[in-house]
């Protein structure tokens, strides 16, 4: 019987990635990505937004990873691009009018928010501290979010000179929170806070920042430990009816469930309920 | 004159169907269905699934019944399919590895969102105690929803193995509470509290269980009182301009509400307002 | 050099305007709409949309004003199409068979949600008491909204024996606010509370009466004193990306963020950072 690991296709063993510009560590079936700069609050450098783009591309074809989990280190999520590394040479860029450059830039941002929904893995963000920028859009592109009180989450490029419309924030956001509520903080650049973040749909869970990792651990293992084919097949449906009218998007559920219903896991499930018992999943 | 009764079109006297698998019941412009298993929370089988969704198809055609009521008898709404009716019999179709069958029923329980989502009167879920699985997707399928502090709402087919992608739920949950509260629903599973469902605009209203079926019937009486045809209008509105861009639907709205404002009931609504009294709306 | 203002482009100077059907007012780069028929709580006539819409086709075009409030006079927001002066005519319409003209005025209010949709200028709406009919559209079609306790918002088409479908409600409004609690509204008509306002996000913020229409321009100066050509990004984009998958919608923002950072407010943003001073924005 010829099965999928026979096909010449790529295979990626996430638990022995070394990252570089950020720590990554694999526990079991979740993988956690740690933005790892305290001292600056953890902003993204090119280096850092190509290597997180080029792990979450190959998470797609990861065997050993099931769900992911996004943190900052030191008490912040993520500070967003650094104006030294970042905006400073952008603006050389802009100066030099070299557009090129700027759009390659523009591309490889959103790039990392692709790379984020198109991997099976559900994504679930840490948030304490401050969350900005770019570090926002990572919050929002991820599937859940845990924050803590203190956390502030400010889609600030408006504060840079900049539009609200960065890597897909003007199509994501409204979606999460409301087209007015995302309205006000992309043109305004505000914090929101952690009530907010809590009372509009944000953050799934507001938990202190000593648990909040933990939190987000916990939760990305009983995921993992679920029917996660039938967890990327949920992410693929949330990403594609995202603008599909109702009829189609039930059809192609009707599709998606027809192939999860060929899953082992769906007969896991029926025989563990019959036997009184508690099923346990394989993700196959 | 020809008028719509001399097309040899199809209709359907909603007061005289007989419903084999669940109670049908009609009083003035209002039907009720309910699910009527409470020995097993109302659970539905291969049967009540096709005999719901032929239901609502037929409901197009009625030219008696306005607003439409779904509850559940004996203190909860509904459990979802059938263990041994369904998930039993779907599981032996896949051990015989039989793919067109396992579709054919995927596509028969999103044909009876669909049939919800096509006829023209609004839809109303009463509902208490447990709504769970394919119960969880007719509450979300209908137009409103009234709850009552011990609904527990659970779209738990991850539990079973499957994807939360069922009869259209990755496209319509997130567009009632929000995409990251639907993603956590759907990924874990695990149920919605009355308060959560009331707070995140899933529930329009708590009632106490006692009062739930009939707050429920009381606004479906209030709106088929109303300009029905108008609310059908609506209705086909809200699904028409799903995934348009907002220049399509101001367009298609202006052509929506021109139709409307040659209806009798506008005129009849401006007469009694000149004339200082409230309009009795017939629906044409 | 050949900038834009050598273009033989139509330009509009918004603070020479003299508004007919409302007041016009501009100060410094902040325009200010108020509807202005206190004893009939500002209703619409045929030549206040049409002056309405006329003026934010115009400001398409305007180089001097950069954020827009709209309001009304003597503690009512806006009562919807007058009774006598709208209503009245069409039922003669009506009567008449008269539908293209019933067509003619039903685009023409659907041409005022597009043309406030269109124009670059972030639009806020201070809103108290009275806030129905087309005065709801007219809240539900700026950006941002600003209420007051005692601000009722209905969208109350069904009273007059029409369709919620109106100007683009069935697509707008469940954005803002979900979709069960949009449904709720339109099949209604019923008025939502300032504090269901403020708690379902179509309400940005609460205020006292005495202050509305301050905060509202407060807000405006503020927002027309950030990166305005930017502003007007953010609002193309929350737009455009409507109805956009998510991919097609991150590469729209790559464009559109990689134009924004050739402006000169990308550059003064950074300068100022760097000197740490305040940056000040122009615009370009």
């Amino acid at each position: 019987m010829i099965v999928q690991e026979d096909f010449p296709v790529q295979t990626f063993k996430a638990a022995d990635y070394k990252a570089t510009h950020f720590k990554w560590e694999v526990a079991g079936k979740v993988g956690t990505v740690t933005l790892n700069r305290p001292e600056r609050k953890n902003p993204l450098t090119f280096e850092s937004y190509a290597e997180l783009r080029d792990l979450f591309l190959k998470l797609v074809y990861a065997t050993d990873v099931k769900t992911v989990v996004v943190t900052g280190a030191g008490g912040n999520f993520c500070s967003g691009g650094d104006v030294h590394e970042i905006i400073g040479p952008l603006v050389r860029m802009q100066e030099a009018g070299d557009m090129p450059g700027l759009l390659a830039f523009t591309r490889m941002t959103g790039d990392l928010v692709k790379a984020m929904r198109h991997c099976p893995q559900p994504i679930i963000a840490a948030v304490d501290g401050i969350c900005a920028g770019a570090g926002a859009i990572v919050a929002m592109a991820s599937d859940l979010r845990i924050g803590t009180p203190r956390a502030k989450t400010a889609f600030l490029f408006v504060r840079v000179g900049l539009a609200g419309a960065d890597m897909g924030a003007c199509a994501i956001l409204p979606r999460i929170i409301g087209q007015g509520r995302a309205s006000e903080l992309l043109y305004t650049g505000r914090s929101m806070s952690a009530e907010e973040a809590d009372k509009w749909g944000f953050f799934n869970k507001v938990v202190s920042p000593d648990d909040v990792l933990a939190e987000a651990q916990t939760l990305a293992k009983e995921l993992a430990d679920g029917p996660t084919f039938a967890h990327g097949i949920t992410k693929t449906c949330l990403h594609q009816e995202w603008s599909m009218d109702i009829d189609s998007a039930i059809e192609a559920e009707a599709q998606a469930q027809a192939i999860c219903m060929q899953t082992k896991d769906y007969g896991r499930a029926y025989n563990a309920f019959v036997a009184k018992q508690k099923p346990v999943f394989e993700g196959n």
